[in-house]
């Protein structure tokens, strides 16, 4: 059966919305943080692991699973779920981002039909199409699906917009018509860049297609500036019905996260938590650390001494630091099951600021903890 | 305290031991398994996962433990077993075999007062001596501590290894002499290849300086043959006192755990487990496989289906294909774990057999299913 998101409450000084949903018997709350786990796993983690940081829904993608090991085994083996032994909900993306981040140096073609594009494995010509995705998605069987969309490079000037919101939506359209999948949430996504009339055109025609969910998305290119992302998300969210998921594609930056969220955002996801892990980084109320810093070598407390995850209550950052120095898996290992409940813990410190409506002041001690009195609001 | 080890019951047929020690409020069995730990943490898993395969002792290097963090960060950790969380009992090596063969391609000296290296970290010239061995293991505070041995390399000559076994027999004593922890064992090693006379001298002279334990030594070089390690050990053994326990070093091929115990060898410890799971290669009761394989792509049954591990448990061998094919960590964990969970559990099979006084039928059992009919025993 489909996710059935439910509006809780809405924060009185802002757009900030707490949501739920009931997913396997359990109750899920948003606006939540989704940890991705690109190619069927989260990087380091077991799915037990994913559970005890809390975490809600992750993020796998279609253009990974659609390569390696090819959605057809997936299917066979029972979907996503059994095959990676995961009973929490996940959301797909496209593939529509990878096929232009990942053959960002290689010869791709967008063309009406779709995305030509060599693969990143072996660099197989291939084409995704808006179709295809979806009938990916449908034989993954993830419990959120979302739309092919065309994601416009940074800094695109707004006639190029203009026509990729066109295409977008004619793609949405294609896709939502071959989605095949009952038990799926299959979510529309606003383009538009920064401009307010083309994410009002984007966001008024997705909505009448009727999706499950909507998303803002074009948000996260590495070059783009939060005005714009704030202007992206304060453009889209006025057109969005209320009672459907609204989720910010590719954003974990934690200001972010409350920024998003103060406008009206319900779910997030982003790669930054296991690869800061991986360089040796982590999140704390004080901002984020870098392990590798040689103070750390004799320093025998944990990261984070109020935190509840298991890095913590376990290992000083000394060892952390030695692993991490030593180039020892386990050190990721830790220092994701850390960073990702930081976000998740980020999120439900969020929550119960909507549910007292203060979460400006939230906000406000958090970045002056975060990132100090010189942060300026944007 | 100090370890203390009981000789519970000695097969009929064989030279094979049964015995036990109590740690920690413990009791482990032996013969046993050692996993390897190197830099202080077992490659890709938790201290809880090593509990939850059944291993009992891991290893640990001084070597790399002295270079990174240094003992001294150890120390003040509260020794190795707070710093890495570890409260199982743990061995540490002398770092004797390492000085030797990661400065293998680099200039080294060895002397009678010790051997001057050059750190496989950053070149730095180093000197370790018998005596800062020991001063090193007794910083970490392993349970059991090895005395510093010269290592002579594969097919080295009777006369070079007469001279290594009196220089062996000097640095046992020097190391002994400097041994300061009374909560940790002190092993003495027995040098001298093949031949029986030097395995003799060896055996009877370490055993004259009285030491916690013994390991027979000099076995683990790449192109050593099996015929000279069962030489090594059948030297060895008849001189070494029957209450103590004896260690095969660097060993864990299935067969020569079993043909070690039958020779009367209590403790064994190799890299192999999660060496192999970093390839790819799964142990199973029919030999090792290799799971990228494409014959595992649609296979949806685990390793094994008798394994109790929590990788066997829960994956598929084409999940943990698509894991190892896309370079993942999880896979290379879900497989140290089964690696390592299918060598603890021959040791149960052996012990079992031991005291059923049917080793020799369990070996002939075993080969037959591992390495095939045409397996031809020495």
């Amino acid at each position: 059966m489909k996710l059935q998101f439910q509006l809780e409450k809405k924060e009185k000084n802002t757009k900030a919305r707490l949501g739920s949903f009931i997913y396997n018997g359990k109750t899920y709350e948003t606006p939540m943080f989704m940890p991705v786990g690109t190619q069927a796993t989260v990087k380091t983690l077991s799915p037990e692991e994913i559970k005890e940081i809390k975490a809600g829904i992750i993020l796998s993608n279609t253009y990974h699973l659609w390569l390696r090991p090819g959605e057809d085994i997936v299917k066979k083996a029972g979907g996503l779920h059994k095959f990676m032994n995961y009973d929490g909900p996940i959301l797909t993306d496209s593939g529509g981002y990878q096929v232009f981040s990942l053959a960002k140096n290689k010869k791709k073609d967008i063309t009406e039909e779709g995305v030509f594009f060599k693969s990143h494995i072996d660099g197989q010509k291939l084409l995704l199409t808006p179709e295809l995705s979806i009938e990916i998605q449908n034989k993954l069987d993830s419990d959120i699906a979302m739309s092919f969309d065309e994601c416009p490079p940074a800094k695109a000037d707004y006639e190029y917009l203009r026509k990729s919101v066109e295409r977008t939506l004619r793609w949405a359209k294609r896709g939502k018509s071959v989605h095949q999948n009952n038990n799926q949430m299959l979510f529309g996504i606003v383009q538009g860049g920064p401009y307010q009339d083309l994410r009002e055109l984007s966001a008024k025609e997705t909505v009448k297609l009727d999706f499950d969910g909507y998303s803002v998305g074009g948000v996260a290119n590495d070059n783009e500036s939060k005005e714009d992302m704030y202007k992206a998300i304060d453009y889209s969210v006025p057109y969005l019905p209320e009672n459907k998921l609204r989720y910010l594609m590719g954003i974990g930056e934690p200001i972010d996260l409350i920024e998003g969220v103060i406008r009206g955002i319900d779910l997030f996801d982003c790669v930054s938590p296991t690869r800061l892990a991986r360089h040796g980084h982590a999140l704390t109320k004080f901002g984020k650390i870098n392990l590798k810093n040689a103070k750390y070598k004799e320093d025998f407390t944990p990261i984070c001494e109020f935190c509840d995850c298991y890095a913590c209550k376990n290992y000083t950052k000394s060892y952390l630091r030695h692993l991490i120095v030593s180039e020892e898996t386990f050190g990721s290992r830790l220092l994701s099951i850390h960073n990702i409940r930081f976000l998740v813990h980020l999120m439900e410190e969020i929550r119960e600021s909507i549910k007292k409506d203060n979460l400006l002041m939230f906000r406000d001690e958090f970045v002056k903890n975060y990132y100090g009195e010189k942060y300026e609001q944007k």
